[in-house]
């Protein structure tokens, strides 16, 4: 565990001199300064982060990763665990939501089973992984991000998951257990109560054992959850922006940004989803989310919908004429 | 006027044959019953307007019409006139920020000078057009959509709309000025408090010629903002979905929505601008924006960012597999 806490906590920045070049010429761009918004702070995101003063998007690449999780056993959720599976043979006959969501945003999909889809263990009754069993979920997602990437964006399936994310996110947060379990893939109120208990024992079981936020991880996690920290963590380290999609991304992430307050400064989040307690990670983490359409399906959905709008800015910012290119006036 | 008021008051309703026989598929979809949230409501939107089972997007068309204000005389822009007729040839010319939006949403743009880009009379102390000229504005803007369109997107230029925009919504929705005069294209806090008394100025003037809301388009609106008025009603006539931009957009298109309650049920408005007003004015006609970027530049770059959206959806709905096709187990 201590290299991948090292691996954490020494992280290379934004590049300034990216920066400084892109804010120079956005304030030449025919339009009053600033007019666009949130789609200007994409474009210095996007080649500060890749350390491009001209950003590019040649490569944009969709990663989802699959687990199972013991947790289950628990009536966590209305859906069998072999719909994980069966949702891996669906991505990968390009029958899933998120293949046509990123066909259209002109970006290639991936789907990795994490850990053979076996279950991590039932985390009310032991820690949902082992050291190694965590630390090689890890590896699959460090391994799994393409070196020639412009902007990675990542995504998750699993039977179970929502219930792990919440219960990350009430270790690493604290608060009531019923402010972060949500309906999941349908549950009804009753159920999400069944979830928040379900998720008070396993916080009273493992409170001891929390030494810090990749204990969590382990503790209360799953194995997609540990290859989307895995990814990210590999992204940063390979000068590659990463849109984030929903609740279990963002909690699967969590401890990056709570052992290194920059830990999470290359990614952006995609989307506020539906789910309990989404928005109040969100705002934990210092995330802003780019659209809140009321999504809540997983598996990089919300990810790949947020592509266009980071296409847009790097074609606005490319693409426009100049003041002086266009002989307009500017401003009195 | 007559003529363009009984336009307002018939007009056909969505296809709700298209729209059941989109939900019979909706369900039938490999994930969660309404995962999808917003973009589910955007599929159906966009085949009951279209009254198709399986809507289409081959040709989206992007309409930017741009007129002069007589207003300006009052001092309520940092930027000359001039740059109104500078930017339409920046627009023809491809080096404006919607030219590269429209193309990478793949878009035909066109861009429409209305009224020959004369400017008109200032509304502080006349009626900003005359009965004819307002009527010839519109119709330039209903001639202007073409029959063959399967969604429509909006917007507007014009050194000085927002001016025009604010004093016509609050005309039609009352309320102090200073709740619907924004900072425009620039103007400090001393500039907007200006602009809100120029408003004022202009409500008093005409508090007794405005008998309806087409009146109060004619009396405080401009050439740019009654075409947009015109090709709206043009779309509904001729079933073609539209995506409103920003703040000018919404304003234009009020007058519809208050003659009709369900005069704008074929519209959604693209995103919700970081202009004083915007949000209130959405609230007030009772249209939900898709995105919330802070954008405040107009000339349709909110709608057509908001394009992947609706063509997402198209993809996912069109796309995906069934639960039968790809043998994935349903709830339990």
């Amino acid at each position: 565990m201590e290299a991948l806490r090292a691996a954490c906590l020494t992280l290379p920045g934004v590049s300034p001199q990216a920066q400084h070049a892109i804010a120079e010429r956005e304030a030449t761009l025919t339009k009053p300064a600033g007019s666009l918004g949130q789609l200007e702070e994409l474009t210095a995101w996007l080649g500060g982060w890749q350390q491009r003063a001209t950003p590019q998007l040649e490569h944009v690449q969709v990663l989802v990763f699959a687990g199972n999780h013991g947790v289950v056993a628990q009536g966590v959720s209305p859906w069998p665990q072999d719909v994980t599976a069966q949702m891996v043979g669906n991505f990968r006959h390009g029958g899933a939501a998120v293949n046509q969501l990123a066909r259209v945003a002109e970006a290639t999909l991936s789907v990795i089973p994490v850990a053979d889809l076996r279950p991590t263990a039932d985390f009310t009754t032991a820690p949902a992984m082992t050291v190694p069993e965590f630390l090689a979920a890890a590896r699959t997602g460090y391994d799994a991000v393409p070196q020639h990437c412009d902007l990675l964006c990542v995504g998750e399936m699993g039977i179970g998951n929502t219930t792990a994310a919440a219960a990350l996110a009430a270790t690493l947060f604290h608060g009531d257990s019923l402010l972060w379990a949500g309906r999941g893939t349908g549950l009804d109120e009753d159920g999400v109560r069944h979830k928040a208990r379900v998720i008070d024992t396993a916080r009273a079981l493992h409170a001891h054992s929390l030494t810090n936020p990749l204990e969590a991880a382990r503790h209360v996690g799953g194995y997609e959850l540990a290859a989307l920290l895995g990814a990210v963590l590999a992204a940063r380290h390979a000068h590659i922006p990463v849109l984030l999609d929903g609740y279990v991304c963002t909690a699967a992430v969590a401890p990056l940004g709570c052992l290194n307050q920059q830990g999470l400064a290359h990614t952006w989040l995609a989307h506020c989803s539906a789910e309990t307690g989404h928005a109040k990670l969100a705002a934990a983490l210092g995330l802003s989310p780019l659209l809140a359409l009321g999504l809540r399906l997983g598996e990089a959905s919300g990810a790949a919908l947020a592509i266009p709008l980071v296409r847009a800015a790097l074609a606005y910012h490319t693409g426009m004429a100049t003041f002086a290119q266009a002989a307009v006036s500017e401003r009195i």
